[in-house]
């Protein structure tokens, strides 16, 4: 009997809504496909938690998580009484780099049901994904402030790369497109402009593609990679982008497939020596937290995405099925695909399609 | 008599395509507006130049190019024998230092004729600007590479903002803000991942903002802030951001009003103690250079914009509505705009309509 440990953590704002619905469509997946998921709540990485206990997570997190098969994630933040670099930092940023979840995966797929803001793309033409370093880069710690207060006043945070941090995010990619139809990668960069890190990111991309010689592959500036997002999206296979590069690439992309509450994401740790972590794209909100109205697919298809990454293929391929089915129903979406349903009716009725 | 000054320089690639429509369109505009240009070339930044003198200009650039009124200059970058960083730092990334034009303005406006790739946006609908700092931040020269060649490898880029350099240009964007029937600014940040430098740009930015009462403004994270752009670009009126995240903002915003092929940009010296410089926001663009199949409006809109910068109000409002009319018509727009002129007549077309 296959049994599956999931640390369950909603976090903030409409985490907390979408969260129970998310885990709704995983026990109705674990029934019909006959395995099972022990759920272990926490309530930390929370701004909540933090209110009562001055910091975002307990000192002794990592054994309270233990060695979950995987963790589901809701969304972190609520700025109105913890600033965000407090927040994401104390959870979700620890996570990632204590986790050495160092790929961050995430699609760009236009669903049926889900109109895209671009003219005259159709469900299918839109479909790829992208793979951002998640552990180093431009998120770093280093750096510091002086003359604090001052007209001298200067602030620098330093950008990292390692040759080790780096080579092991381009070999990713480059087997994740060595396994799709079109063979296709595109690299991130901005040596032009960004000219010690890029340069060097550029180099290891070149050295990588050498031992992929099936993979055709190309790379675009940031900024014009931006526009073309927007004006040839379905140029797109598989995507790889530094830290920064890939936190912008992957809610831009979504949102050329309509709205970023449908997008999943997975912080992977591919080596299997720490848990990996989903979690919908989206943020926690809180301009329509507490209303019930937020859009839950972002947390279902994470849910698809985990069970995939814990090799419940059949069940992943049929959340994805009941996701497509409800979507293309007016009457089950939520108001941000200009529907009616609130959270908890469109996770039942996805729930239900399976 | 109004007389100007302008160093010319085409640069290369299709810089050298779209310079003379630019030089043609301003000499018409001079005529008919009572006002005389005297046009200085300079072959220097470019890469043919670097192909003979092994570097990217004169050591003496600044005497050669003496006290112009402004800079007019087309595009450079050659890759196949330039790296793109040798290039750009040694010319362009330059100009933009060593003159301080700490402001780069472009507007992202859907112009008639110009098909959006977003659905449903009608010309008029998207009209903003975009205000990037222009000399510090992540476009820094202080970093290194250690290690370099082996498995340790490790390379380390600083982002340096200070008070002085992020408050002008504050400032710069609160005054257009406060000019705009609609007072409306918008923050560029990442405050909650880039824990060192963003926090303290918010931090100016609402300083900034006390004086600034008329002034609605808000900030969004880069991530959600690209997305917005695609999702809602009528939402915006005065966009500002650190020099990395104007540039990506700069080549998205004009993508999303049909093609970067029209928009043109601004390095500018608000202070006027140095020539401010002008020049369309593409680049050189090698997969189409040598065939006279160019856009040359970029080229064109930042005469108007140069103009404008000048004083020749009038003159920079003719030569918009002329780029309108010609843009309208189909038999008169290059390739990107589904059009079959080249670049010459699209070009001799604006001067005619002036
Ligand atoms: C060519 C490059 C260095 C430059 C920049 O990044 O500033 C360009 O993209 C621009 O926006 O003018
Ligand atoms: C919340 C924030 C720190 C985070 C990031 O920038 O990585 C988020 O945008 C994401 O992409 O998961």
């Amino acid at each position: 009997n296959r049994r599956y440990t999931i640390a369950v953590i909603p976090g903030d704002g409409i985490g907390k809504e979408v969260m129970p619905e998310g885990v709704r469509v995983l026990e109705r997946a674990a029934a019909l496909y006959g395995f099972t998921v022990e759920q272990r709540w926490h309530d930390f990485a929370s701004c909540d938690y933090y209110a009562r206990h001055g910091r975002m997570m307990p000192e002794d997190w990592k054994e309270q998580i233990g060695s979950p098969d995987a963790i589901f994630f809701g969304a972190v933040g609520w700025p109105e009484t913890v600033p965000d670099h407090i927040s994401l930092w104390g959870s979700l940023l620890q996570f990632r780099r204590e986790y050495d979840q160092y790929v961050n995966l995430r699609p760009a797929r236009l669903l049926p049901g889900v109109p895209s803001p671009l003219a005259g793309r159709e469900p299918g033409s839109i479909d790829f994904w992208i793979v951002r370093e998640n552990t180093e880069g431009e998120y770093s710690s280093v750096g510091g402030h002086m003359f604090a207060g001052t007209e001298r006043e200067v602030v620098i945070q330093e950008t990292v790369m390692t040759r080790f941090g780096v080579d092991r995010v381009l070999r990713y990619a480059f087997d994740l497109a060595n396994r799709r139809p079109n063979r296709h990668l595109t690299s991130a960069t901005k040596s032009n402009g960004i000219a010690i890190t890029m340069p060097f990111w550029d180099q290891r991309v070149e050295a990588m593609a050498a031992n992929y010689t099936d993979v055709r592959w190309d790379k675009y500036h940031i900024d014009i990679l931006t526009a073309q997002f927007v004006l040839n999206p379905d140029r797109f296979d598989v995507v790889v982008a530094s830290n920064l590069f890939g936190d912008i690439l992957s809610d831009l992309g979504p949102a050329c497939t309509g709205t970023i509450g449908v997008a999943p994401s997975g912080s992977i740790n591919p080596d299997g020596t720490h848990p990996s972590l989903f979690e919908p794209v989206h943020g926690s909100a809180p301009d329509i937290a507490g209303k019930g109205i937020a859009n839950p697919v972002g947390q279902i298809w994470s849910a698809a995405m985990m069970l995939e990454h814990l090799g419940e293929t059949e069940a992943a391929k049929a959340i994805m099925a009941a996701i497509e089915t409800v979507l293309k129903d007016p009457g089950l979406r939520t108001a941000d695909l200009k529907g009616k349903a609130g959270t908890e009716e469109c996770g039942k009725a996805i729930a239900e399609a399976l």
